[in-house]
């Protein structure tokens, strides 16, 4: 590797988990963008290019810019960083396309100076990318793109995250109708309590997941992967969700749900096989309905970001 | 073993562990009931005598005897059982003294009559002499006596438990201050919704929790011993938490928290010495405030219950 320049992976991840909103996501293989990035002697972070999204370019504007400059705040480097991104993610689809320029850039940047932060610290640099983009640091699409597999954000405050063991097996189907819904939106749409019975619900189903993905315990996987507060409220926003859905399920899904704030709609499945099935079956639901889309089937990605 | 006749010990355990309200229990190794189950040609349950405690010997009036009525319902065996109870756990304490006497019926008789229902069709027996105790057929001390350790109980319909992996050096220590606190009282008190920001920080935990149990992070099962939702109503009954609390972590304790609906107060730590030193400290808490109390220090039981 040239020590001036780096090009780097950066792969889409889906946020909010089913239960596990606002604390579980997990990263994709077989989609992401890709990103160079390069050390300057000028000060200062510059998007030098960007392609396959229309989205600023300014470097205030630009989530990975901000990130970028997060990081060189808490540096003691003198110079500075140009960077190209090629996105492939689009923007708006709910599979991390923000996430995954801010986590490149300070990824990146981070191996360019020879890795003086910690992941942690990254994840930090790269919720303010966040901020920028929804008008809230979250971080569980962040945190499975740098550490890769499936994660938890346990705290926000202090941040804590905690890597979780990702089953060889685990595939992921993801389709992306080609309708808006914005993050603010959906998070705007969201009631602020919610009964203690959902939420005994939903932290047994937490619990559950993450022992079936340390156990490696597919069904128990399958089996919590239920979400009885967001999904209700949310699903509205997606056209066809309910069939979606259950189609997702009839071709041996093990769980199906809304990828972050929608409006793509992930499924996971117990090898490639039976995720490809489910792909064409949620296909098939919006070819019925007449909305175009995007369908992805990927392997769950224990890398997190790498270069290429 | 006489095959009519079994001396079984009945563990007493810790349910509510902090974040897991409802869903996390664990069972203790160094206290619990002692119980006598014996065939009879005679139909029916009998409790035949009950020591260590003033209660109901009459069987619909017993949490044994209810517990193994409706195991009794659902078997084709046309005799029934005389039961003696030997308590050691206090009713009332907070640490399953129903459930080890209903979990105790259930489980020595399935063994008398050779293990024709699973452990979870147990549990679902010994739920009925939860629903007599405290009015709810609760499952999170249930689970962990019969099945040992920590377990998570996902869902309540249909009724799913998990066993979670227990570390080697993980150490309860648990003190009774003698005060009643009813369980129907403390559920009443609970309110019925709360923010999906605190479920959110719940949920967390719940998975920092389960990882931490699996991974034997000590560190993070500590990080994840919080209880944003239930300890700040609850302890207010019971006198001293606070400070018995904030001892107990000086102390080196992991976490700290209320066991079932207390009255006891448990903490976890890693090693008997510091289970130790955690008792000293919550002792002279209640020897400076003049309540009398019982105090264990108890390796987590992996068994559960087991023939003596």
């Amino acid at each position: 590797m040239n020590a001036n320049e780096i090009r780097v992976f950066c792969p889409a991840t889906i946020a909010n988990v089913s239960c596990g909103f606002d604390v579980l996501g997990l990263a994709l293989d077989a989609v992401g963008d890709e990103m160079v990035v390069r050390k300057t002697t000028q000060k200062g972070i510059r998007i030098t290019k960007l392609t396959g999204q229309d989205l600023p370019t300014e470097t205030l504007q630009n989530v990975a810019g901000v990130a970028g400059l997060a990081l060189l705040a808490q540096s003691n480097y003198d110079g500075g960083f140009d960077i190209e991104i090629y996105k492939k993610i689009k923007a708006g689809s709910g599979i991390g396309s923000s996430a995954a320029s801010s986590t490149g850039a300070v990824w990146a940047m981070n191996a360019l100076l020879g890795n003086p932060f910690s992941p942690l610290e990254l994840v930090k640099f790269a919720m303010e990318g966040e901020r920028l983009a929804s008008g809230v640091a979250h971080a569980d699409n962040v945190a499975p793109a740098l550490f890769g597999g499936f994660t938890l954000v346990r705290s926000y405050n202090p941040l804590d995250v905690i890597k979780i063991n990702t089953p060889k097996e685990l595939y992921a189907t993801v389709i992306h109708p080609q309708i808006e819904v914005k993050t603010s939106d959906s998070r705007r749409i969201l009631k602020t309590t919610i009964s203690l019975e959902d939420g005994i619900k939903q932290w047994g189903n937490v619990g559950g997941l993450i022992a079936g993905l340390f156990t490696e315990d597919y069904d128990l996987i399958g089996r919590s992967l239920e979400d009885h507060i967001i999904e209700p409220i949310r699903s509205i926003l997606i056209p066809g969700f309910d069939t979606v859905k259950q189609k997702a399920l009839e071709s041996g899904a093990l769980g199906c749900g809304i990828s972050g704030s929608g409006p793509s709609v992930f499924a996971l499945s117990k090898g490639i096989e039976t995720a490809k099935n489910v792909a064409k079956a949620m296909s098939d639901v919006y070819d019925k309905i007449g909305i175009d889309y995007d369908i992805h089937v990927s392997k769950v990605n224990t890398e997190g970001i790498k270069i290429l």
